[in-house]
């Protein structure tokens, strides 16, 4: 497995050796490359954008990222559900078909629905990068956090990762789940309210690979020992509706910044509702618009090298 | 005629001469352009893709185009009635002009009611294509089309084309049969919904040009005769409803394959929603989704070099 | 002031001798390099066009600045609202924030409510161009309609400007008031239904600056005497409903232009609605769909240079 990497489908496929020996240092390569202001050893590659559903910081990374690297982006669509030929019903099978004849070296893809990366893989010839499918998984996000906390705790085996927040529907905090069921001594807490707790489906993963989680629904009460603070966003448009946000079980707050370690980081997928307060943004202990940003460019940049060279 | 392309706007505008002996063989000549890589013969020139509808192929397949010679995209619009200005009530002709003032080479123009093409290239000194006008005309459609034909058959004379689906909505078929009378002893089959038959503007104009025709509504009749298979989509959203559709009367499937002949061809301008079974996509006859594709890429490429260099 | 220009925010930051001594110097020069076909200073350089509000002209007329100075716009959306992550309730400063963090060398940002502009750039290590913030200011457009007058007329000083339709809503005419006041002897007439008159705000600026100002209802009254007709339309979007519109006192046609005077130009921002009639638009004086476009490409272009080398 990894041997040769085809496509980015889901966070299980990578394995720790894999993470350690080539992801890892070829991430820290990219950083290199883009504080020069970046190569062209991807100069004549070509990638497709091809998202279903809305993105800023994800289609903009993935477009930064190829730029980066030399390589153009020949093609990007927005919302492909409903600007393409998908509004009349085309599958998703046919699209990804038709989007390989083109000539592409690589297709960035977001879905609207769990397991079209999986779908898109096997029609494709071209490497296909899950950007996200539906309340499935979200695997770059997932790599672009497990090397922030690498990179800023310095290690992951033996680490407490507090994840907090809407659990039900955060299709980032599961596919980080996938990854740090990859490393030892790792400890969850999850945090949600009764209606927005982690599916069994991950609980299960965890059991079998030995992560002990723990579920709560107050943040405080297990701040003081968390090394990561995980927190995510209330996903109205997936029909949660979490009044129990409000009430600042789930909030990190100066108050929890008061009790939490001074070595511990404070990360969001973005974008914030309002989960983490605004006196929060100048703590050294908040990576979510910055480390975990820059993380989110120099990984693309790994994955697309990874794949297309 | 044809002696200097300016714009393209419509099937018609195009003349048998012109079609063998210039647009044939530089599509073949894209053809190895493509295998390669690419070349540099468009560097420098300036496209701009505004689309007024959604279209994933078209806009795709222009944008590939301009890059596998060297052009840029330096504007590009997905959907131009409700993001752009013409949002706020801008008549087509003062975007055009405004758009040349912009001092690209060529736009490529998919609008969404027929005559939008002709209104633009009149307001337009840099060559316009229409990449689909309403329910009008698509020529470039028409074109791939024609170059797929004769490329996998090795003739357009002599051939029985049947044309199947919602053919009153379809521009496709439309634009198709106004380059087909272009050329001799071609015969038609129209099998059709009544709800949904070939409008009679197309069908005087083919019997103006000797162009022999039936209608019919069972595909199975004609199916071991047909050289042929233009398979089209039911376009719900122009209005189209064809329960009939459904009946098996007008899709393709296995029971037509059995019955057709082994040197026939398989063609749908997509999406598909049902029309072609998926059984008959591995058939070697089925060219929609690999040869079809394919001569979207070549015969725009070609497009774009004669109107551009 | 202007010692350095950081960000483009609104009409008010510039100075007369910036404008004269360097901005329209510089227009002048990107004027030729336009007509040459571009250079490579901007070479290497990144542009995020970043539009929550539809705009054709104003996103393209910018990335074909960028294209003619050899820069690249690297990520570009159009309507920021819907799209992005903006949809799901983050905050303009937490995306700014992020958008930094990738490395763009000037973000053109459009934003749906006034003070936007002024937001991002609080938030923003780079530059920032305000390309339109809600009913706020549109500093570019002003800038191009500005260096558009100047060149026509062959001075600013002295003139007499009719501000005629939607003043209420259109911050197009606030920007240009702004500029306007930095000038001497300017006399501005104010023609608008009473449902759209001008507001307070920009009246009292004008009085700080000395710049007579006359209110009226009725073009015809004042157009012997006029230089510059600015011409605007009814912003439906912006809940306005001008039915005296309709009634010609506020339009421009060929019994206005009867009156003019030979030295007088027409303007308008687009798109147009009606506000002027198609028989104005090959009179010599009409400017709209000729020099004030390209006055929109050649002030962009030396912004983008002003801001970025």
């Amino acid at each position: 497995m990894n041997a040769e990497l085809r496509h980015i489908i889901e966070a299980q496929q990578f394995s720790r050796e894999w993470l350690e020996n080539e992801f890892f240092p070829l991430t820290d390569e990219m950083r290199g490359i883009f504080k020069q202001g970046g190569c062209d050893i991807l100069s004549g590659k070509r990638m497709i954008s091809f998202f279903y559903e809305p993105s800023t910081r994800t289609r903009a990374s993935f477009e930064f990222a190829m730029d980066y690297l030399g390589g153009n982006v020949v093609f990007s669509t927005e919302n492909a559900t409903q600007f393409s030929s998908v509004a009349k019903g085309e599958t998703l099978r046919d699209t990804i078909t038709v989007l390989n004849r083109y000539g592409p070296d690589v297709i960035v893809l977001r879905y609207n629905e769990e397991g079209g990366a999986k779908i898109a893989a096997e029609a494709s010839s071209v490497p296909i990068i899950n950007a996200g499918d539906g309340s499935g998984q979200h695997p770059t996000q997932a790599l672009l956090d497990l090397y922030t906390i690498r990179r800023k705790l310095g290690r992951i085996d033996g680490i407490l990762v507090a994840m907090i927040g809407d659990l039900f529907n955060g299709r980032t905090v599961r596919s980080l789940c996938y990854l740090l069921g990859k490393f030892s001594d790792i400890r969850i807490c999850f945090i949600a309210p009764d209606e927005a707790k982690m599916k069994e489906d991950i609980k299960d993963y965890l059991r079998r690979h030995n992560v002990s989680f723990v579920e709560g629904n107050d943040l405080r009460v297990v701040a003081p020992e968390v090394d990561v603070f995980y927190q995510t966003r209330t996903q109205k448009e997936r029909g949660t509706n979490i009044s129990a946000m409000e009430t600042g079980l789930f909030v990190i707050n100066g108050e929890v910044l008061d009790s939490a370690k001074d070595s511990s980081i404070i990360m969001h997928p973005l974008p914030r509702v309002g989960e983490i307060t605004l006196e929060v943004d100048s703590d050294s202990r908040a990576v979510y618009l910055t480390d975990q940003i820059d993380s989110g460019v120099f990984t693309r940049m790994a994955e697309l090298k990874m794949l297309l060279s």
